[in-house]
């Protein structure tokens, strides 16, 4: 990854910012791999996104009056900003907004400049009849401020970016209390600062906001250590159309049902999330990398399996499956000799020619992190595990760490050509996830030879439990022209019927928007669905909160 | 503790079964000491509870219809069962039932035989106009079972006893999956055959369930360890009067906000709990002791502060403070030289005259229960504390252990000399635990200054988190004759009151039932209580169930 400027332009229409561009010589040989991969003649053409001017953006439906009396509250009705917060980063955000087609975007973005502001809002957009889609750093991919909606009424996004503050830090209990709309940098330098960290790193990090965090119930890259973000959450404040609501800050409670647990994964639906006070932990000292290789995807999640049921605790987690593994290799630029080298130490350690690729860390204090990193080691290689010398885990661990938020750069070159790319994640007991993720690839084997159409799925464990683990699925395909949203369609359904068909929940960590939105009755049965909106009619009864999302 | 027979008739007035008597040296000197602390002249005369018989049970209110329908289904409108499930075990139940001054019995027990009558019972209630109050244990120390709702209504307890299986159990997975009505030693005796413990062990466990456990969203003594019951649950089904609600056995979800939450600590006012899928651990090798005193209680919680926020893990841990640790070394039966050698100890080891007693276990594998507990003693040396022999650690542990579910046998025999004794427990962070527990002692001597009562306040920290603990208070009076509900809710409004203004919780894991319940505006917010009746409203649109707790 590598930065052409100063510039911190967005990338409105994929990625990130506009003057990082992923490691050159990689893409090219990513690229490569997959004109392999599926057997094509040559690469696509490069296509790229029209400029942000060329959206055809409609005239604001906002009502004079009302812009009067918010413009000088943060409120803009300006077409670019109209464009940047009309999707989020899905693939089919992104196929949408690069070819500028939209069906809606929203009428105005409101910087929300103070939390006491939300109240008088919510008034006005209800006598106004203004739809509020709530918007922390816009990277989500499920399709959570997808602006849908009654179509008389007016949409309004409200970016919670300037609600941005570190408020409170009780370093005897070991809490932070923040505003919603800080990034995931921000908040991380204001703790340092202090020697804290929160530990929750997903992918999205640079680009998404503690309130998105919590509002989606997301995990992150170090969550088998630190816990997702519902384990990190202690309490939280929200400000809904029928008033406040505060959960106490105390470490646990037998007083009733959990009203937190309502907020976390709300996806604004209910309300705006104002403070956040979450656990955080002192800076690790060291972090250490183990890089291992079985022979086998079964015979690595069930060594992982052990090592988490023995109490081991890694921070990092991925054991890449064959497929993810080859396609890792195959991007990765290496010299022949090494590539050789590389294939007879695995024939030596009996790791077989599809190996599945394990990497992991362990971080904390240098003792613990070091005594860890050793059990580690020994509870693999008595599960089947090739371990990786010290020094080799070390490269390969470097090297993914600095390259692990910027993936997602990689999948607009991907699009630039004209490939199909999108990735789920879904959790289930140890008891079904091989069973799991070897339906998903007999799935789309099985549709190839009935449509021909050829889907390489790549697949990660990514986070492990006691009960259970997270499996994180790429999906690569050939983009098929002018049929881009049905063939994304197609493959999204097969891939989430065989996730709920075979005992997964429909998301881990990227939550359900209006994308997942589906499937939400055989997650949570009937009357769990029921029970999500009679919550809604008492803290939203005019419906002007994320109509359509998550239920 | 010990047995004089065989019958295991249950004490309907107090705790346990008839034929299990306190140790009788114990009660004798702890009864004395009790004599001494109040400046007592002699100890108050014996007086024992009425025979069941002797209850003025009227005739039951069931309509005749109703009970030929479900007479041959598990339904009882016996006198005697009718007075053992009109109230739980709170020290407020025992006094009225002691007395038989018992406001309302309930008009029949179901012990309900199949969770497919469940649905039929809801129709039934329904239509005939019928109250049902979910029983599980029966142990319940905060009115959860208290026979109150609609003055027409006839009160149909549901006794959830014969539920009571092993299900299922996932060794792969570790988690099993139980009916509700399970108590304590038959879940235990089901996992222990597979070589698995669910480590969770509330004082009540020889006569609660997992079902109950779940509804009051319990913590057990061993919770440091495995975690609160609602870390343990996974997943699990119930029904309510509006059908089914099941929730997905995953490890984890971003599916939107947790329904598993609304259910945990749901106290039966929603529906009837039917099946609980719980995490499992493999049994411990072995559990090993650490005794310690603190010259003031202050450190105690600043030195086990330290030892949880490093990352160590007792399993078993309370830290009493000196209030409560010399009324326990009152109670004990110890030789004068043996106390003088204490003493001197203490002095020498400078843990002063008012110690604080810390005792922990360290439990699981033996390798890492030897480690946890060389580190503990470490980490309490660096902070403050003087750490006692493991011989000595054994012994007092042991000791603990032997009665750690008898206790309240201790209070019956308390009560039938006329003392006031009730247990309330809350959680608050780190940075607020000391004042709490300074506020409460104060508060108490501030009040005898005022009526001339006095209240000896004695307390431990039970349970810590990395954020903060529980503190669990014993306070101990003269009962006032006649007058013994009215000084119950003075003394139970100071010590809440207390609570709910210096930062803690209403309960850290007895619940709300009805006792706690004036405060849970307080603790949830108006806003967080109409969300939680919104959702009885959509489950239970009758109100049929438990009536007038929690909400």
């Amino acid at each position: 990854m590598s930065s052409t400027g100063n510039s911190r332009k967005a990338r409105y229409w994929g990625w990130g910012y506009e003057d990082i561009v992923y490691d050159r010589a990689t893409t090219e040989h990513a690229l490569k791999a997959l004109v392999q991969e599926f057997r094509l003649s040559d690469l696509p053409t490069k296509t790229t996104a029209i400029d942000i001017g060329q959206h055809a953006v409609p005239e604001s439906k906002l009502q004079r009056d009302f812009i009067d009396r918010w413009s000088n509250k943060g409120l803009s009705v300006d077409k670019a900003q109209r464009v940047i917060h009309t999707v989020g980063k899905s693939y089919r955000d992104l196929v949408r907004i690069r070819a500028g087609k939209i069906d809606r975007y929203p009428d105005g973005v409101l910087f929300l400049q103070d939390e006491r502001d939300l109240q008088f809002l919510f008034e006005d957009a209800s006598l106004f009849g203004i739809t509020l889609i709530p918007f922390g750093g816009g990277s989500g991919v499920v399709g959570g401020t997808e602006c849908v909606g009654p179509s008389d009424k007016p949409i309004l996004v409200i970016s919670l970016r300037k609600l941005n503050k570190l408020l409170s830090l009780d370093e005897i209990s070991r809490t932070a209390t923040f505003q919603p709309g800080i990034l995931g940098p921000e908040l991380e330098a204001a703790l340092h600062e202090r020697g804290y960290t929160l530990g929750h790193f997903p992918q999205s990090f640079e680009f998404s906001t503690l309130g998105g965090w919590v509002a989606t119930r997301s995990a992150g890259q170090n969550s088998t250590k630190y816990g997702r973000i519902d384990k990190l959450v202690v309490s939280l404040k929200a400000q809904t159309p029928r008033g406040a609501m505060e959960t106490r800050a105390v470490p646990a409670s037998a007083a009733g049902p959990s009203l937190k647990e309502i907020w976390v994964g709300s996806e604004g639906i209910y309300g705006i999330l104002t403070e956040i006070t979450v656990k955080i932990a002192p800076l690790p000292q060291t972090q250490r990398f183990v890089g291992a290789f079985f022979n086998d995807f079964g015979v690595g999640v069930h060594a992982v399996r052990k090592m988490i049921q023995a109490g081991l605790h890694p921070s990092i987690l991925r054991l890449s499956d064959p497929t993810e593994t080859a396609l890792f290799r195959k991007m990765q630029p290496m010299s022949g000799w090494k590539e050789a080298a590389f294939s007879l130490w695995l024939r030596v350690k009996k790791a077989g020619s599809a190996p599945s690729l394990l990497l992991l860390t362990t971080e904390g204090n240098r003792e613990e992190s070091l005594r860890q990193e050793s059990l580690i080691r020994e509870s693999l290689q008595k599960n089947g595990a090739a371990v990786l010398s010290k020094g080799l885990s070390e490269k390969i661990g470097m090297k993914w760490l600095q390259n692990r938020f910027a993936l997602p750069y990689l999948r607009d070159d991907f699009m630039d050509h004209s490939f199909f790319i999108d990735t789920l994640e879904t959790a289930a007991l140890w008891s079904g996830l091989e069973r799991l993720h070897g339906r998903m690839g007999a799935g789309f084997q099985e549709r190839e030879k009935k449509t021909g159409e050829k889907v390489t799925v790549g697949c990660h464990l990514s986070h492990a439990y006691a009960d259970g683990a997270s499996l994180y699925f790429t999906l690569i395909a050939v983009q098929r022209k002018n049929e881009e949203l049905r063939q994304w369609d197609e493959i999204k359904k097969l891939a989430t019927d065989t996730i709920m068909e075979n005992g997964g929940t429909v998301s881990h960590h990227h939550g359900v928007g209006y994308d997942h939105r589906p499937w939400m009755k055989q997650e949570k049965t009937e009357l769990g669905i029921q029970v999500l909106r009679q919550i809604k009619s008492q803290l939203d009864p005019d419906r002007l909160l994320n109509p359509e999302k998550t239920i």
